[in-house]
């Protein structure tokens, strides 16, 4: 360009930005042999000297380097549409990237910050981040020290707690738990919860872990689960794919959902309201954390002064469905009366 | 980083890259020095270096400079994570860009190639793209001679001339249409589908068309269309909420459905499942579009030899329910037989 301009380099950058004194014709010159060129500064240059770009990151990270295509997954799918719709509001994009940290896409782009979802416990792509000195905001409280900038979460504990009670409610005497491997606090406070609970109740826990991302391994811990000899006659399970994970293990072993197995699962998908029967579900609000993390995240980006607590938690909701309210025992002598007009 | 390590920066650079001739010792003492200083070659410096950033984009253009929250739409959201789930498996990155060409967002990041949903007939952004080089992939055929790589599309006027035949099976006589002000091809084609059928039965045109990406704008036009003295009995509307905003609009002209009016739209939300009535919907299968595009635009980035065809039309499926279904008139004078034990 310079060349073809028969100018300097330093002459390009300053014509072409509007910087420097130069003659207004030397300016006209370099503008139009660019125009000629079809010359434009190269994004990553113009990067470099502007310091932003506009762009923001959202990645899973607790599976660390397992291939895991998360938007497959309903919960995952939500948070992000949320947070894109977030990002182009505000004038950002937004970049999904994958999973790993095997891949070099990481270092390639310019980043403003970044939205983690579910760190581990030392997650190095959030201290590599925060080390780059990049406002990294996490879908899921940090566990110990990891130091981001703002999270985003539920109450996992109260929650757990909360099933545990409507199953015992609805008449369970041993629930079971289908949990993960992974150490991301979701996992971690949930899991713990439901061993708290069991000691508070004097129930042996009954539980099986798996690897969550992959597609497969919930339905054989399902199958492991039901097989056990202390089967449970409740189960929850932590992850989306467990409630038909469940109800084909209950199909094997003949258990009728209600009847012989109460079950709920964690899940935003809509399949649940028409399994046979529906299945109980746990809403964690995707759509709600995913408008948040990014909010606090453009605010952290802009230095903007923000009433919003960097510490944000959004209620979840229990759907009620048939799978986890067991149907009063039959009499079989004397038909039931109706509750009307008596 | 050159100076706290009291060497050039070509010794930096060739010791930090594994190039060059350097002894040893040297290598070492830059990687220490770098290590200690936390230093990294920073992304945008990478991508100039390499050429390529492992990031692919993905917007939507035909609303020009309005701003437009896309992933609002169902359409755009369902497309979205179709194409994120296929860029992630491939190891790329996906940036959701802001839809308009205001934000300067688009020249401060270096993709390796677009996906641009709905171009209009001379868009600017695919134009440009085309200019700097990169593959663009466009989800809609494009108009005259846009110079894409290649297509992914649906066959919207048989789509269009199949829900008119089926509106008119089922008793219509006056079939209107709610379309936007766009040029996409989209909205084009289906628009010119509906004139020409019109023209084939000899029915007098009755449409109205509006800015589609305006969410309040479709409620206004579909009242506009059920005030007019040629009102007509069945209508097709081109946008997701269009179902909803012409039941709305028909309540308030107290017009029934199905009974007075014959409802379609096209939709790939469930809500219309679940309205009253339920309304039948047209699916473009944005899934499967959405996979198709990144699959062809990372063919091209990578050169591969694909046996994928790079103009692909993806069928759709209509969703038929009460809504376009007139039920038969009734007979007054006796009561209609019971179907079973007669």
């Amino acid at each position: 360009m310079a060349a073809a301009a028969g100018v300097s380099i330093t002459t390009v950058s300053d014509a072409l930005n509007g910087k420097g004194r130069l003659p207004d014709a030397t300016r006209r010159h370099v503008r139009e042999v660019a125009d000629r060129l079809g010359y434009r500064p190269s994004a990553a240059a113009r990067t470099l000297r502007t310091g932003k770009s506009g762009l923001i990151g959202l990645t899973v990270t607790t599976y660390g380097d397992e291939p895991f295509t998360f938007t497959e997954f309903a919960y995952f799918a939500e948070m992000a549409r949320a947070a894109t719709s977030a990002a182009l509001a505000r004038g950002y994009a937004l970049v999904i990237l994958p999973a790993t940290s095997r891949h070099d896409v990481w270092s390639n782009v310019a980043l403003d910050g970044t939205v983690v979802i579910d760190p581990s416990d030392q997650d190095p792509v959030v201290s590599e981040l925060v080390r780059q000195g990049l406002p990294v905001v996490s879908d899921g409280r940090p566990a110990g020290s990891l130091p981001v900038t703002a999270w985003v979460d539920n109450d996992h504990e109260a929650a757990v707690l909360g099933i545990l009670d409507h199953l015992a409610d609805a008449g369970a005497r041993r629930i079971g738990l289908l949990t993960g491997t992974t150490t991301d606090t979701y996992t971690h406070l949930s899991t713990t919860a439901y061993l708290r609970w069991c000691e508070r109740v004097g129930q042996d826990p009954v539980y099986e872990a798996y690897p969550a991302h992959d597609p497969c391994a919930g339905a054989v811990a399902a199958d492991r689960l039901l097989a056990r000899p202390d089967r449970p006659d409740a189960v929850y399970g932590l992850f989306d794919p467990n409630g038909t994970d469940l109800l084909a293990a209950a199909r094997r072993y003949g258990l009728r959902v209600p009847d012989d197995l109460l079950l709920v699962c964690c899940s935003e998908s809509t399949v649940y309201a028409h399994t046979e029967p529906p299945i109980t579900t746990l809403s964690l609000k995707p759509r709600r954390i995913g408008t948040a993390v990014v909010q606090l995240l453009i605010d952290a980006i802009e230095g903007a002064d923000s009433d919003r607590p960097v510490e944000q938690v959004i209620p979840t909701e229990l759907i009620v469905r048939t799978s986890s309210q067991r149907r009063p025992p039959r009499t079989t002598v004397s038909p039931p009366r109706s509750p009307e007009k008596t």
